[in-house]
């Protein structure tokens, strides 16, 4: 009855939990160097692979991940599901009403920061097929075309993350290169799609002819009736159905047949996913908790399996040519900032502006990653051009966000849990007044600092006197603004009796939080204040946080308080 | 490279889409006929499985369902990942603090009401082996064993579903036979993983001695030191990983380890992830939404999946047989009502509520199909009796409710989107007064309910009078106490302009709720309108309620108002 013996069902439940254990612990690693999540997951499976655990210990290694047999091939059907599932999301992040906002001068970027480097890559691809690695057997044109993709394609998410973490995905900027990579991402799935259709690979036993009529049918009617029939179920499920339990089944199952389909007619399921993902995401109905439950599990459960596998597959060291990595990422980089910062110009963007769209395009992400695993497979490309499209994900991805913050001078938005340390967390407070919690946690300040701690507490209560900062809900927050401070410093203590800080629903402080500011910068202390205040208006917050035996329970409570929507 | 063909991963996407897709509307359609949606999942997999689409299109039913190849082994991969993070997430849900919390009451329910149905079990399974479906090469002992433990397990989550559908969780009733599941489900799996140590199926090759000594030291040790490490990075994961994407991570990767080590030692993995949920569902530090969120991926994607896929291994018609069926059923309602209620009236339960004691753990649910699943594929049992298992589990499942509702006269709560109908929404109200307003509800709530307009708007207006019921945020509650009622009625109506309705906070209503109740009963129209003000605290949802172009849009409007908590 059961195809799977007992050990190998055990070893399938290890290799998958070391792949997501490991993708997981190195993306949080790679995620505090600043670096992208996506790196640290390729790294496990690079570490788990033939790379590394296959040199030391080749036999544990082909036990965990033999390359064929039952537990190969589970392990790639979940892979297939996992890559089916973060296109569905990554289609469902598109938002189709921005592009059309944005109008001209979003078009005219994506038109040129597309075109542009496709035509390099083309250029580049044509000229030197050979040396850029392209596989003996595979037709020249379906090579120059997979390449000029590759070289154009940039990834949503990505850019969407840097542009918000700059504080830039709001402004005009943000959104006009949010917009041109959507147009950018619609385009370029849609000539991979072609590509996959000229290698004639459906099983249905297609023409190519056909199977571009299917596909372009297939995304015009789901973004037409699916999409518009898709606006109407949702508040019928969510009406009728459990909620969200019933939404998220009809996603996924809709996102699992348009893969189905477009695998049958040719072309690759995540080709399917993704425009069925497009199709679902754009209707408003669809609620922020669905989306968020949906995109959570994928890109912690799913995605993570994905990446690391990709690891699994290819040896990164040997497989490393310097050369074709150089070349790749030249063509990539130029061509985008070319195309891009061409487009910004033409937009009507400042000089500066320019320069920051074309930072903000050049990543490629996850899709390039995504786009040559499918070309490997097609047996387009070789190893050693599949690993410099990798390499080039990875570091124009990570290279993306600095270079924006450099050219605007823009800086990461400081946030309240971006600045709390256990050094200046005071477990308990002796204090009975609000001027001995000011003088408590301004000594806190100074020491950690090196300020001096009677000019903080001076200056705090003096601002207190002005107007005490009691502001309800057993929350006080005192400030002073120092001209001799950079970065703001903010010293947290904590009373159980509770401080009187004259709050307007008359409770005492049970969490005072010192702000010490820099004085050029007024909006810094109002922003931390804002987030403060956010927090403690529900009241389970405060319980949490009173409840917190050390500093890092406190963290958690204060990032469950300030995640939760 | 690839192992599986575009067909075959076609074919797999269309599977899946299938089981999950069928198991969630067939899932519905029995939770709308209030039976367990369980029912309507194993109902998707008996219909696209050899019972019914096998009958119909053998062929199809072969491509889709292949019984051996890559897609039956992935198919059969994600199904047993599946079933794992199913336990993980059951485990989860079991609060041992609840046991200690009810002491000996709770122990004496749970130690009869598991160990008289595991004797009656027992008798009947050593008395007629052969004609329950004992597989003809089976060890009696083992099959005995078994038997007994599945006539006595019980299922937690559909008791707790049970009892909160009755609003009884939180009473002591409730609570006492929480524990009691609770106590049973610790004992029985533990039965259960002694049962395959005795097959000595372990992949390992350890002797059964081993086996036990590795089961009593794997749940020893994840109940203490493992609870306590896990109680300990729960917080570090919050405060310093992705929130709630870090716990998301740890949780399954743990459960995966369990389960895996659990398989290694010769015991199934179910049990490894049992246990390892309960060590991490026991931590007060995971927050609700996490839980939320795994269980809601898990309930609705990958459960389906499983018990829909139940259904594709065995031809439920053709190994119905109506006299093991009937023995099942009667040594598992009988073993366990004398067992439940014997231990009720030890504990000091009145006569009412011992019987209601009883009802309650009848319900073998998921666990008893998993079991039954497991043994199967063990070959302790044959089909026959397996499907036996299966109907019993739904049956109990089923029955358990309505009898507890029977024997304590006690009624499901009146819930807002449980009274609410299209035929008393009216979209635009024209009244631009208070009483205009209750005019219009008035005659819409009399013409659907068959009563007195007249009647209902006179004494909702005197009501008025007395004190004015609208409650800011936009929203007014009028509501009229009639005799001649047996169901509250709710009428509903939107005004774009507002009409006043002397609110606290001086805004007009633009959502006014009528409320028709029983005289006799006060309580439902203080429940209901708690519950109105409950989901209009949150601005958005008015918004939302306002923007709903027609009843299914309103009435998801509601939904996700009332759900997010």
């Amino acid at each position: 009855m059961r195809g799977l013996s007992p050990e190998q069902l055990g070893i399938m439940l290890v290799a998958l939990a070391l792949l997501i254990g490991a993708a997981r612990i190195l993306g949080e690693l790679a995620r505090r160097l600043h670096q992208p999540a996506i790196l640290g997951e390729l790294l496990a499976g690079v570490i788990l692979g033939p790379t590394v655990l296959g040199a030391l210990a080749p036999q544990v290694q082909a036990m965990l991940f033999p390359a064929s047999g039952p537990n190969a091939t589970v392990l790639e059907g979940i892979g297939s599901l996992a890559i089916v599932l973060f296109l569905l999301v990554a289609g469902m992040e598109v938002d189709l009403s921005i592009v059309w906002r944005q109008g001209r001068t979003a078009l005219k970027v994506g038109t040129l920061g597309t075109l542009i480097p496709f035509a390099i890559g083309l250029g580049g691809a044509a000229l030197m097929p050979t040396a850029l690695g392209r596989q003996v057997d595979a037709d020249p044109l379906i090579f120059v075309l997979f390449l000029a993709t590759a070289v154009a394609i940039s990834a949503l998410p990505v850019i969407a993350k840097t542009l918000m973490d700059l504080d830039l995905y709001r402004t005009d900027l943000g959104m006009v290169v949010v917009s041109a990579a959507i147009f950018n991402d619609l385009l370029g799935w849609t000539t991979f799609a072609v590509i996959l259709g000229l290698l004639g690979s459906s099983s249905a036993g297609l023409g190519i002819g056909t199977t571009l009529v299917l596909t372009g049918l297939y995304a015009g009617l789901m973004l037409t009736v699916g999409r518009w029939l898709m606006h109407r179920a949702i508040p019928f499920l969510q009406a009728y159905t459990h909620y969200p339990g019933g939404v998220l089944g009809f996603a996924v199952t809709i996102g699992l047949l348009g893969a189905a389909f477009t695998e049958f007619i040719g072309i690759h399921a995540v080709f399917g996913a993704f425009i069925a993902g497009v199709a679902l995401g754009d209707s408003s109905h669809l609620s922020e908790r669905t989306r968020v439950m949906i995109d959570e599990f994928v890109s912690f459960i799913f995605a993570p399996v994905f990446f690391a596998s990709i690891g699994l597959k290819v040896n990164f060291i040997t497989h490393f040519d310097v050369s074709v990595v150089l070349l790749i990422l030249g063509l990539t980089i130029g061509g985008k900032l070319l195309g891009a910062v061409a487009g910004a110009r033409w937009g009507g963007f400042a000089s500066r502006e320019r320069w920051a769209v074309g930072y903000a395009m050049i990543a490629t992400g996850a899709m390039g990653i995504i786009l040559g695993t499918m070309a490997l497979e097609a047996g387009i490309i070789r190893q050693r051009l599949f690993v410099a499209i990798v390499v080039t994900a990875i570091v124009t991805s990570g290279l993306s966000g600095p270079l924006i913050r450099r050219t605007l001078a823009a800086r990461r938005p400081q946030r309240l849990l971006g600045l709390l340390t256990p050094q200046l967390f005071v477990r308990n407070l002796s204090a009975e007044t609000s001027r001995q919690a000011i003088r408590e946690l301004a000594q806190a300040a100074a020491q950690h600092a090196g300020l001096d701690s009677e000019r903080i507490e001076q200056l705090a209560w003096e601002r207190e006197l002005t107007a005490a900062t009691g502001i309800g809900h057993g929350v006080a927050i005192p400030h002073a603004r120092l001209n001799d401070v950079r970065q703001p410093v903010i010293a947290l203590g904590i009373s159980e009796a509770g401080v009187p800080f004259d709050a307007p629903d008359g409770r005492p402080a049970h969490v005072v939080f010192l702000l010490v500011t820099p004085r050029d910068d007024p909006s810094v202390q109002l922003d931390l204040s804002a987030e403060i205040a956010h927090i403690f208006r529900d009241a389970h917050n405060l319980e949490r946080v009173l409840r917190a035996a050390n500093y890092t329970e406190l963290r958690a409570a204060l990032i469950r308080g300030a995640t939760k929507s």
